[in-house]
């Protein structure tokens, strides 16, 4: 074991050197390679310095926290990540080491606290890893001095498997360098190239700033000059209030006051999910906070020193929450974390720019400390540490821009984050270099989870915007999701809107007041029908399907998956505007309804489709024998079917036909004939509509629905 | 009550007097016109008269048989068959009585005598039928007079529901008759124009004659001048050993001794069939005979008379068989019925030929007696009562003929009997008219039932040849089927022959001794395989499947139902030579086995095809691990999937891929290259085949099937 004195790592600042970032629009492909051999290989160095804080083999084998694996896992992981990506991109044809790469290449990253990992493992030996880090660098820097290259450096380009890996690689240093911080400070030890801040003194005092209100606009193009990840991309836009914020990021002697105060044994300062972690931790301070009789210390990296209270305070996002209610209180006003878009107007009021020549003026990029450093230390305009020191926890869980795509290479990023549970950390820490250190990285991580993080808080009455990032998964809603606003699979053109078209020509000249879709599922016919008629109401039994509508028609981005193959997925999206169907909202509605028994306020329309529904009643008769009593006279009814019956949704004995009636078969059709016969007349011959639902990649219902028109005459 | 003294009714002969048959090819229009309306009425007026026996109410309302309707229900049953018809072939737009057209519109033809009617009937007035029956009449009257006319009268042809309804109805006058013969004697009547005939003496001593070899070939074509039923069309071929025929009818006199002998007591004589029903029915004779102290009477249609002891044995096929038993062991010969083609061949050994000019040398037409007559009134050339008399049952349970398909507007006509339960009665009885009259006539009834029917037996060491009638409905292995010998849909072409051939053209010049179809199901790809390989062998692990291939094989055609509609099916039909594929079965075997866990047996193979197959098994995974040692040094295997992988099929844990390992997604094509590049070398690229499979008429799976090919190199 070995111990290192503070005094000795308050010097030489600043060894570990790391190119800040990469330019993809460098000029020509020579200074690309040039630029990415050195953006590469100081990355891969930084790892190697990194991991030699590791004092013994317990640092790298024991782990330090329940919920992630031993250091050993992380120093393999970043190299066979490269592997693996320049695999799906084809830059190379073969595995280094198949065994090793097996190893090292699922993360355990973000467990939750209550789904402990206790999986074995048998961690190869450092030097054996080392030795695989060696030909992996080899291996990446002949391809980067030999491989062809086309620019531009693009998402298509197979080169950008080796950009994701440096920027995969520097989310590692900093994690890493969490991970030492959370080992037996008896297994790690002080290096003079990972030094901590000397500087320690009181808590400055905090205080507010004036936020004017403003407009935000996010997400960076698919051609942009510096590297992203999925979740970066796209667009979003948000008219912001005026609010404050407070100037300073909560200082350890600012957070001291909450502790004090009784904060983390009060639950009303905690939110549901905060009292299952501080109870399930036992937390009654900080993490990083040491208690040694009445001093307390801080863990640093490598080492312990007495508490530095003008350095910020490291909290996760729950503890960050309840200091806020606390404040609160205290205060009289509504304190809170900010969200994202909230963040993003305070960069926009402060002053900070990187300067190329000169030393961040953030602690930011490894250029000044490895630790965090006074909270009034870089001055961002009317503002502290906006940018670097260390991260700031926001409102806002994670979710996608319009425009959202996963990438081909790595599809799994971001998309399993996007469940509500992961919020948006902003600004970056002293470790964060590359993608982590641009403003507009977009990292969430579980609200318990601990990294080089803080708050800064504001003072805000609006309340807090959060956008949906939900995807939905429900088998049978993603299918009609995608039936109703995606892809067109065989030729086959979008059946509701098709329906709805044929409706609309159908009804010619005559009232277009009101229509309905009965059986609208997710509700496509309704908005289409709302290009024609002054109002459309979507009637389904399903909520789940109604649901679907009733967001979009809000103007929501609606995400689900579509199967690929057997559990993989593709990440889908439909909005209205999208579709040229934005204007159509403000003239639907969406009702959950039964058609077997239909409520009478549904009564008075000029049309009323019902497609693909009668086969899916329970007494298809019963809503036949109603339906002329909710159309207008001369109004039109537009039935579609494929005429599938099935007991599981309509009992045999009310099918309306597919059997032999008076020893004669009888269609579904002959039926309909019978039925409507008293109030309809059929207008033009039945025509058969193809529809296609997609279940996989490669598999789907190919159908026919026989379409028929009906006008109610008496 | 009325009863008519036997006496009277023995004159005058022969005063119902029916047009024999219908010619379909008359010249031109008007003489069709004029043809078909004596066609129709006199059979309508046939009618009429047969049921002015009834005597009472009771006669039309009680059910003379706990199997079938009252009378009243026939009356006019044969009346709502033409509306019925004539709506489906659109010459009417509207019915005449739809309440009355709704309670004669189901026949009950045929229950199993255990499978009892309790349905209750609200039956309308005799007057009330009499009126509607007028009305219909009118209205056929009026088509034929006015409808348009456009010959050749075929199938297509909408008035080909006329004739149908005639036959139709000609059919009903003999099987009510039967019904009349079995009400109670008190309820009916005779009538001069029913006369029953005269003669009666002792039975005459019954004998073999020889019957040559020949050939038969049956089967009508389908531009015949004369009306049929779906199931006389097409064509049958066979040579027929020697044999010897009796010259007679089985007489109530050598039937006797039968009787006497104990038969109906002495289970040795009965099969299963005929144990069961003997014991239902408490059978101990003839049905239609009497015991009258010492004495046995016959009940004829409307009276009993003194046991006519030269007429035909009336008797079930069950009786039949029983009595041939009986025979067989009192001659030492091998007694039994004919088959349907040896009695063509006996047929065609009479001089049996009907003249236009004279009555009819036969008891057939009506032309003679209401009534059998004496076995040896009508000689025949070397036999007597080859046509006419009572029908003769047959060993032969009806069959379709090569090129069946049923009629648009009766396609339950023969359909519901191919069950191997109804066998074939042939010759026609008295009563018999129209097409009934005509050899070529295929009527069957369930085996225990009664008509006008007896026996002529034959003497033959040659066993029964029974064709195959059974429609497979196993929707399973119906949908496979089509899919593999039917129809192709959505414009995408034959799936197993497709991939035959990609598989033949990747085989180039390379050996063609030896293949598999692992995974063959019904087999298309099997034959197809053998039109280049010298053997292929087609396993399964579903021996229904492989029934299916084995029938082909042996030449037979294999039917099958495709569902429309609900309940409603389409028949369908498939044969290896209509497909060019007849040479092929020599060089193929089927097997039933598991691609899992494959005999020893199964090796040599120059190719093996598996197809939509590996992710429908337990264990793809071992199937892949040894499918190597099963090929030839430089074979190929060619794998066909849609990678629809399913925890129904395949355990979660067995899925090839459609997941995530090791962080990445993992396809089905990754894991077939992991799992076979230690023997296997991929040939050319993968590419995607669709295929389709029907479901019903409107709904179909359609997906595509990733193919690759695997030379095997180690």
């Amino acid at each position: 074991m070995n111990r290192t004195d503070t005094a000795v790592l308050q010097t030489p600042p600043r060894p570990v050197s790391l190119p800040r970032r990469l330019a993809l629009d460098a000029g020509d492909p020579q200074a690309f390679r040039r630029a990415l051999r050195s953006y590469f290989s100081e990355t891969f160095d930084c790892t190697e310095s990194l991991f030699r804080t590791l004092d013994c083999d317990e640092a790298w084998y024991q782990r330090p926290i329940t919920l992630r694996h031993p250091l050993i896992f992380y120093y393999g992981h970043v190299a066979t990540f490269f592997v693996n990506k320049l695999m799906l991109t084809r830059m190379i044809g073969e595995r280094l080491d198949p065994h090793l790469e097996s190893i090292f290449a699922v993360g355990v990253d973000e467990m939750s606290w209550d789904d402990l990992d206790d999986a074995h493992y048998d961690w190869p030996a450092v030097e054996r890893v080392q030795h695989y880090r060696d030909r992996v660098r080899s291996l990446v820097l002949e391809l980067i001095d030999h491989a062809p290259l086309a620019l531009p450096m693009d998402w298509e380009n197979p080169w950008w498997a080796i950009v994701m890996g440096v920027e995969h690689e520097r989310i590692h240093i900093e994690t890493s360098s969490v991970l030492i911080r959370q080992q037996r400070l008896e297994w790690v030890r002080s290096r003079p190239e990972w030094p901590a801040c000397p500087d320690s003194s009181p808590a400055p005092q905090n205080s507010l700033v004036e936020v004017p209100a403003g407009h935000v606009r996010l997400g960076k193009p698919f051609d942009s000059p510096r590297y992203g990840w999925d979740n970066e991309y796209g667009h979003h836009e948000a008219d912001i209030p005026a609010f404050e914020a407070a100037r300073l990021l909560v200082s350890n002697g600012e957070f001291l006051d909450f502790v004090k105060a009784g904060g983390y044994g009060n639950d009303a300062f905690w939110d549901e999910e905060g009292l299952r972690w501080r109870d399930f931790a036992q937390a009654e301070h900080p993490s990083f906070w040491v208690r040694k009789g009445a001093q307390w210390h801080l863990r640093l990296m490598t080492q312990e020193v007495p508490m530095p209270w003008n350095w910020p305070a490291e909290v996760n996002c729950l503890e960050a929450r309840a200091f806020c209610r606390w404040k609160s209180q205290e205060s009289g006003l509504t304190v809170r974390l900010p969200t994202e878009d909230e963040w993003q107007r305070i960069l926009a009021t402060s002053d900070w720019q990187l300067n190329e020549e000169l030393p961040a003026n953030a602690n930011l990029y490894l250029e000044h400390w490895a630790s965090p450093c006074p909270v009034d230390r870089f001055e961002q305009g009317a503002f502290c540490d906006v940018v670097g020191n260390v991260w700031q926890w926001t409102e806002t869980p994670t979710y996608p821009f319009e425009g959202f795509k996963t990438h081909p290479i790595y599809d799994d990023f971001t998309t399993p984050t996007f469940d509500e549970r992961h919020n948006l950390i902003k600004g970056g820490s002293w470790v964060s270099t590359g993608n982590e250190a641009e403003p507009d990285s977009r990292y969430a991580f579980r609200r318990h989870f601990f990294q080089h993080a803080g708050l800064r808080y504001v003072v805000s009455d609006a309340p807090i915007v959060s956008e949906a990032s939900h995807y939905e998964t429900d088998e049978l809603v993603t299918q009609y999701m995608e039936f109703h606003y995606g892809a067109e699979y065989w030729d086959t053109a979008n059946f509701p809107k098709a329906l709805a078209r044929l409706a609309i020509a159908a009804m010619g000249e005559g009232p277009r007041r009101s229509a309905m879709d009965l059986g609208c599922a997710v509700g496509r016919s309704v908005f289409e029908l709302a290009r024609h008629f002054e109002q459309v109401v979507g009637v389904d039994f399903s909520a789940r399907f109604i649901d679907q509508g009733v967001a979009l028609a809000r103007g929501d981005t609606v995400r689900y998956t579509v199967t690929d193959e057997g559990e993989l997925v593709e990440y889908k999206a439909a909005k209205l505007a999208d579709l040229g169907l934005a204007d159509t909202a403000a003239r639907v509605q969406f009702w959950q309804g039964d058609a077997c028994n239909l409520q009478p306020r549904f009564t008075g329309y000029d049309l009323i489709l019902a497609a693909n529904l009668i086969d899916r009643l329970y007494d298809p008769a019963r809503f036949l024998h109603m339906v002329h009593e909710r159309l207008n006279a001369g109004g039109l009814l537009v039935l579609a079917s494929p005429y599938t019956w099935l007991a599981e949704h309509t009992p045999r004995d009310k099918w309306l036909g597919g059997f032999k009636k008076d020893g004669e078969s009888w269609r579904t059709l002959d039926a309909l004939k019978a039925l409507l016969g008293a109030h309809f007349e059929m207008a033009g011959a039945p025509r058969e509509v193809p529809f296609v639902i997609r279940e996989t990649r490669h598999k789907f219902q190919h159908s026919l629905s026989e379409v028929t028109l009906w006008k109610r005459v008496r």
